[in-house]
């Protein structure tokens, strides 16, 4: 079954190249489209309180901030309570955290993991102070070295576990679609899960990073992984974040809002 | 402790776009390398009686054959066979399995996977009469679109288990250093273990297939996973296998050797 557009939020990387967060709003509005994610960066250019107050007036729903995480990088705890109070000001459903990778010059994967857990642990109170939830987002694996030490479901789903409350998982179909053991994990993380995000993944893919395909552009079969989400008990937003340095960014971004909706309609 | 030099095995990919198999095997018998691992398309250059007479000649090892799999391909079954009877004929440790991607123009993994069991099932009796062991890689799960729809070690051994005698894993420290489950794991596959293959990650990784890193060179801790490829009682060669177009592939090839000879001694 189609996926109601109402559920459609448009994450703002995905015309990272073209326009502000103030344009991206505007462009939402322009587009009928219901939710949004912004990126701290444009957030911080826009202005915390002046992007807070456009979007309740453009009426749309924050469905995640990116991001929060990095925890094996220099003065995390501290950058991470600041985004915490940034997702709380848009009413955010959940921060999306991107735990980091292996710290810089070592090869020792599980002190990084324990620098995730230790940092998770350290602002958790914070967060639920503000009443945002923290949304561990699994990444490919081929980002182990530099961006995420946290690769699959189940070991987001083990950490979420070990903090407790105020902590769930965010699942990317980019990342998770090739896992072997993907329909358990999406069944047992039920309730924690706090955001669903689509692209697709290309093949070729050119850069491990920056090319993300439209959905319906690649391999991944994404009504599929819906229907898990679904069953698992998830009905909110539906994330569309596409990063893709070689195609979307280059594209007129009114083009790419218009093939990210009727995508949404067709290939979601 | 360092890793024994006469368990070094070369995989003659590390040297694709330079050597000739002839050539490769006069290179290792100048460096003093007691192990060898072809690839079937050099080897039918050379021609599998004449390079398995070299080989013998030479007084080299064979760890295992590259490769067999592609089992979303078509005409695997047969493809397959003649591969069997190729590492036979060069007594190889086993034959290294890269078992395919999604069927071209297919996102069903299910599917897929199920054409890797079965494949695997139809070419077993034809490897046991053969004494060829069937070595299954699990590869990064940046290849499951295109290359091998095995992604996990634990999804190996799963595999393995149900096919039986005959089938066990080849374990390559690129594919699976991310891997949280990897201790269990490599501890759960014991004598399963056929192979062992060693190179680095690069950061960053430029391609998702060819630029794969001389070891010391990346983020991945060989050593540690070495350790525990041994404690689960594995004693056999280890082979370097490094596809770098970018880098190695354009290198005079006895300085490969030689570097590659000492990153075996410091690095693995």
């Amino acid at each position: 079954m189609m996926a109601d557009p109402a559920r459609l939020s448009f994450n703002t990387i995905t015309v990272r190249d073209q326009w502000s967060l103030e344009q991206c709003i505007e462009g939402c509005a322009r587009h009928g489209i219901r939710g949004i994610s912004p990126w701290r960066d444009k957030l911080a250019q826009y202005g915390v309180e002046r992007a807070a107050r456009h979007i309740r007036d453009a009426g749309l729903h924050v469905s995640g901030l990116c991001r929060g995480g990095m925890f094996t990088q220099p003065n995390a705890i501290e950058d991470n309570k600041r985004a915490i109070d940034e997702a709380a000001a848009l009413g955010a459903d959940c921060l999306v955290m991107v735990v980091g990778g292996l710290v810089p010059g070592s090869k020792d994967l599980a002190r990084a993991r324990g620098m995730v857990a230790d940092g998770m642990a350290a602002i958790l109170p914070h967060a639920r102070a503000a009443g945002v939830g923290l949304a561990l987002e699994p990444l490919n694996p081929m980002t182990c070295a530099d961006r995420s030490v946290l690769s699959t479901t189940a070991q987001a789903l083990d950490l979420a576990d070990a903090l407790g409350d105020g902590v769930g998982v965010a699942l990317d179909v980019y990342h998770i679609w090739w896992d072997p053991e993907i329909a358990r994990s999406i069944a047992r993380a039920g309730e924690r899960i706090l955001g669903f995000h689509v692209c697709d993944w290309l093949v070729p893919t050119r850069d491990t990073v920056f090319d993300r395909g439209m959905m319906g552009d690649g391999a991944v079969d994404i009504p599929g992984l819906r229907a898990l989400v679904e069953a698992a008990g998830y009905g909110g937003m539906i994330e569309v974040e596409i990063m893709s340095q070689l195609d979307w960014w280059r594209r007129d971004p009114d083009e790419v809002l218009r093939v990210m909706i009727e995508r949404f309609r067709d290939a979601v």
